[in-house]
C-alpha cells in the first residue's frame, strides 16, 4: 500500500493530532462580533505555527486594517508539477442561543461518535484535517507531486472581505503585490491549478461525495419607522400604521402562493443546467419521508415543479433570517411598536447577479410599503453561484483519493449554500476548484451543537494522504461526467 | 369659598405629600413579571398605612391564592347619602427598554413642570390625589356628604383577575362573602352608586375632560412551529417553509388595504352610537397636521369614513404588539428559524363580545396558517367595551368639580384603551363609573419616560376636593348631554 507509513504515522500520532484539533476549537475567533478580534488573531498564530511544526518555514500574515489576517505559505515541489492551492477559513459562526448547546461552544467535548464545538465541522475541523494528512504525508519522507500552497482567512461568515480585495488585485499573471506594515512593496504568487477546499458536507452518510455546486447570495436589511416612540395600542390603535403589519405585508409579498418568487425580474437571468446533471439531481433526491422525518416539519415547502435537491441546489431561495419588533425576551406591553426589522438573504442560482437581485428586490419592498410608514434598508454581503467544469482531470484525481478514504466510490452533489470566494476563485485565478468536504448534514453548522464526525475525520485524513501523495491521472477530457 | 380650608392645608404640606408620591413611585410594583411579588406587597402595604393615616382606620386585604392583595376600606357617614367608590390600582406597567429612560423608572425624578417615574401617571400618582385630597378634606374637619368605600388592586396591568374574581361573587344584593386564611367567613358590601377612577388623560392639555367611553380588550398569542431546529438558509433554502414567511402572511391576511379587519363577522355585533356623542367627536377633533407632529409618522392610517378619534374611540383596531423570529439582539445568522412568535390585540368597539372576536380571529388564524408549519395560540385577558349613563346626575356632579379644580367648563372625552374592571362595576355593581382622569396625551404610559404633570396633579387635587365636599346636585335626568 503506497499510503501505508502517513497512515501508520497518523495512527501514531492520533490523540495529539486530537489534541491540536481541541485547542484550535477552543479560540472564540469569531467575526461577526468586531469589537472583539482576540480570537482571530489567536486562531490565526495557531495556524502559523502549525505550517512551521510540518515543515513550512515561511508563513506571511497579509492584512487589510484592521481586518482579521490571511495567512499565506508555500511549498514548492517543482516548475512542471501542478499546483493545489489549499483555501480554508478559520472564523466561526457566532453561537447563537447559549442555553441550546448541551456543552459549551467553544470548550470541545466528544459524546459518542461526534465532536462538539462551534467550528468542529465548519471550517476548522475541516481545515485542519488537510495540514494533518500533509504533516503525515511530509514527516514520513514521501515527495509530493505538487507545489502546495496555503490561503487561509477569518472572514469567511463575515463575506471574506479581506480576501475579495487580496484576489481582487489578482493581475493577468496571477500575481498580487502587496504593500507590507513598513511600507515594502512584496509579491505574491497565489498561481494555482486547483483550489481545494474542505468545507461543505456529503449529503448522506456513508456516501461519499464531491460537490460541484454551490448557490449565490445577497441580502437585504430593512427597517420600517413608524411612530417616533412606542404607542399604547389603545390610545392609538387604529389611526396608527403599525411598523409590524406594514413589514409583515412586504415580506407576505415576497413569495407568490406557489413558492415561487414574486419580484419582477427575478428569474430572468438563471443559466440552464446540463441534463446530465439534472439528471444525477433527480436520481440522488431523497424521500420525502426521510426529509420530513429530518427536518421535523409536517409538510415540504418550495417551488412547484423541482425535486427538494433541486429547490435546494439549482434553484434560488429568498429567507427572512430573522423578524423583529415590540417587546422581546420581556413581557409583551400593548403597544404599536415604533420600530420593525427584518433581515432577508437570497440564494441565488447558477447565472443571477447578486447586486442585480438585491436591486429589484429592495426596490420591490420600497414599493409595498406604505406611505404611512418610513423605509431603510441596507445590502449585505453578495456572491455568484458556482459550478465545477467536472471534465477537468483535477476531478478525476478527487474521486480516486474519495474512493480510497471512504472506501467506495463517490458520487457528485450540489449544495445549497453559497462560500463567497469560489467565484472570485474561478475568475481571478481560473484554477480549478475542488469541494473535498468531509462534513454531514448532521454537523448541525451555523446551529447550536455544531459537531464532526470523528469517523469522517479519519476517512477524510486517508483521503488527503491519497490526495496529496497521488499525481494526476492522465488527462482524459470529459471521463467525469 | 367653601374648599379653602382643604386647599390651605394641601399647600401646607404640599412638600410631605410630594415625598409620600416619591415614596409611592420608587416601589417597583410590577405585576406581569410573576416572578418577584414583593414590589405588589410592598405597594400594598403603602396604601394601607396611608389610608389609616387619613383617618380610615380598618382596612382589609383580600388575597385570591398568590395574586396581588386587593384592598378595601370604607368610611361610613350616613345611611342616606351616597355612597362612592373610589377604585384604582398599584400595579404598573413593566419599564420596557431601560435605554430609552432619562431617568430609572423607579427613581422619580422631577424635570420642568413634571414628575417622571414608571406609574407617575398609570396609576399610582393619580391614585394618590384621591387619598390626598380626601385627607385634607377630613383633617380640616369637614362633614363628608357622602359614604366612601376604597378598593385598589394590583392586577390592572395584567388584566384585574382577582378583582373580576371578586366582582363576579357579587350577588344581587351587591355583597361578596369571602373567605380569610384563618378559614372564617366575611361579608363585604360593596354596594355604591359611583365608582371613581382617575386612571385616564384630558385630551388635550388646559381642557379639562370628562372620559364616558373606553373600548373593549381581547388578544392572543401565536406561535408558528416550523422545522425541528433553526436550519442553515443555504442547505434548506426553498424546501422548509419558514415561519417567519407563514407567520407574515398570516398577520397580513389580517386587515384589508382600506385599514379594516378582514375577519369575517368581525363588524357584526357593534352597536349604533347615538348621534349626539358622535357630534361631539367629530367636533373634538384634533387637526390632521397637530396629528401627524405628534405621532412622528408621514401620515395617518386608518379605517375609511372615520376621523381620527372615532377610530381610536369608537371603532375596534387590531394590532400586533410584537412579533419575533431568529436571532434577536446578536448578529443575524443565515437560518431558517424554527419558530416565530406574534402578539396580537383588539381594541373592541362597544357591542362586540370579547370572547367571541378571539374566538373569530382565533380562526381566521389558523385558516391561514399553511399546512407546512404548526400553529399555537393561547387566548389572553378579554374585556368588553363600556359607555356611562352620562344623564345620570353623578356625571353633573363631576363636571362642577371638574369646572372649580381647572377653571374652565370640562368636555366629554372617551378613550381608546381599555380599563377591564369598567364593564364588570356596571355589571355586577349596578353603579355609574366616573372616570376623573387627570393625565395628559404626553404621559407616555406603557413607554419609556412615563410622567405626571405637577400642575394636572395640583388642579387634580382642587377638582377632588371640591368633588368629595360637594353633595350631589339635584336629580335633572338628562341634563348633561
Amino acid at each position: 500500500m503506497p499510503y501505508e507509513k502517513a497512515e501508520a504515522y497518523i495512527k501514531k500520532h492520533q490523540n495529539r493530532m486530537l489534541q491540536d484539533l481541541f485547542n484550535f476549537l477552543s479560540i472564540p475567533s469569531l467575526s461577526k462580533d468586531s469589537k472583539e478580534r482576540n480570537g482571530l488573531y489567536e486562531a490565526a498564530e495557531f495556524l502559523s505555527t502549525y505550517l512551521n511544526s510540518i515543515g513550512i518555514p515561511m508563513v506571511r500574515w497579509i492584512t487589510f486594517e484592521d481586518a482579521a489576517p490571511i495567512i499565506y505559505a508555500e511549498r514548492h515541489q517543482g516548475s512542471h508539477l501542478p499546483t493545489i492551492l489549499i483555501y480554508g477559513h478559520y472564523d466561526v459562526q457566532p453561537p447563537g442561543k447559549l442555553e441550546e448547546w448541551c456543552s459549551p461552544p467553544f470548550a470541545p467535548e466528544i459524546r459518542g461518535n461526534c465532536l462538539y464545538a462551534r467550528g468542529a465541522s465548519d471550517d476548522k475541523g475541516q481545515l485542519l484535517t488537510h495540514l494533518q494528512a500533509l504533516e503525515a504525508v511530509i514527516q514520513t519522507g514521501r515527495e509530493l507531486p505538487f507545489n502546495i500552497k496555503f490561503l487561509f482567512e477569518g472572514e469567511e461568515e463575515i463575506g471574506s472581505p479581506g480576501l475579495l480585495a487580496l484576489l481582487s488585485r489578482v493581475r493577468e499573471a496571477r500575481f498580487v503585490e502587496i504593500i507590507d506594515e513598513q511600507g515594502r512593496e512584496h509579491t505574491l504568487d497565489l498561481q494555482a491549478d486547483v483550489v481545494a477546499i474542505s468545507d461543505t458536507p456529503f449529503l448522506f452518510e456513508n456516501q461519499p461525495a464531491l460537490c460541484i455546486g454551490t448557490r449565490g447570495l445577497c441580502g437585504i436589511e430593512i427597517t420600517v419607522h413608524g411612530p417616533a416612540q412606542d404607542l399604547h395600542s389603545g390610545g392609538y390603535g387604529g389611526l396608527v400604521e403599525n411598523p409590524l403589519h406594514a413589514l409583515s405585508a412586504m415580506i407576505h409579498s415576497l413569495h407568490n402562493v406557489d413558492g415561487s418568487i414574486a419580484v419582477n425580474g427575478f428569474y430572468n437571468d438563471i443559466a440552464s443546467i446540463p441534463n446530465e446533471i439534472r439528471s444525477i439531481i433527480q436520481q440522488t433526491s431523497p424521500s420525502e419521508e426521510l426529509l420530513l422525518q429530518q427536518l421535523g416539519v409536517p409538510a415540504l415547502y418550495g417551488e412547484a415543479g423541482y425535486t427538494p435537491l433541486e429547490r435546494i441546489w439549482i434553484r434560488p431561495s429568498l429567507e427572512v433570517n430573522r423578524m423583529y419588533g415590540g417587546d422581546i425576551g420581556s413581557s409583551p406591553r400593548t403597544i404599536i411598536p415604533s420600530v420593525a426589522h427584518a433581515t432577508v438573504t437570497v440564494r441565488l442560482a447558477l447565472g443571477q447577479n447578486p447586486a442585480h437581485i438585491a436591486d429589484i428586490i429592495q426596490k420591490h419592498l420600497m414599493s409595498k410599503a406604505p406611505s404611512t410608514v418610513r423605509v431603510n434598508t441596507k445590502l449585505l454581503d453578495q456572491c455568484w453561484a458556482w459550478m465545477a467544469d467536472v471534465s477537468h482531470t483535477a476531478y478525476a484525481h478527487a474521486l480516486q483519493a474519495l474512493a480510497y478514504g471512504f472506501g467506495k466510490e463517490a458520487t457528485f452533489i450540489q449544495m445549497g449554500g453559497s462560500i463567497p470566494v469560489l467565484a472570485h476563485f474561478s475568475e481571478h485565478l481560473q484554477a480549478q476548484v475542488v469541494l473535498l468536504g468531509f462534513g454531514l448534514p448532521s454537523d448541525n453548522i451555523h446551529s447550536a451543537n455544531e459537531n464532526f464526525s470523528l469517523s469522517q475525520r479519519e476517512q477524510g485524513l486517508r483521503t488527503l494522504v491519497a490526495y496529496y501523495q497521488t499525481p494526476w491521472p492522465p488527462v482524459e477530457k470529459g471521463s467525469c461526467l
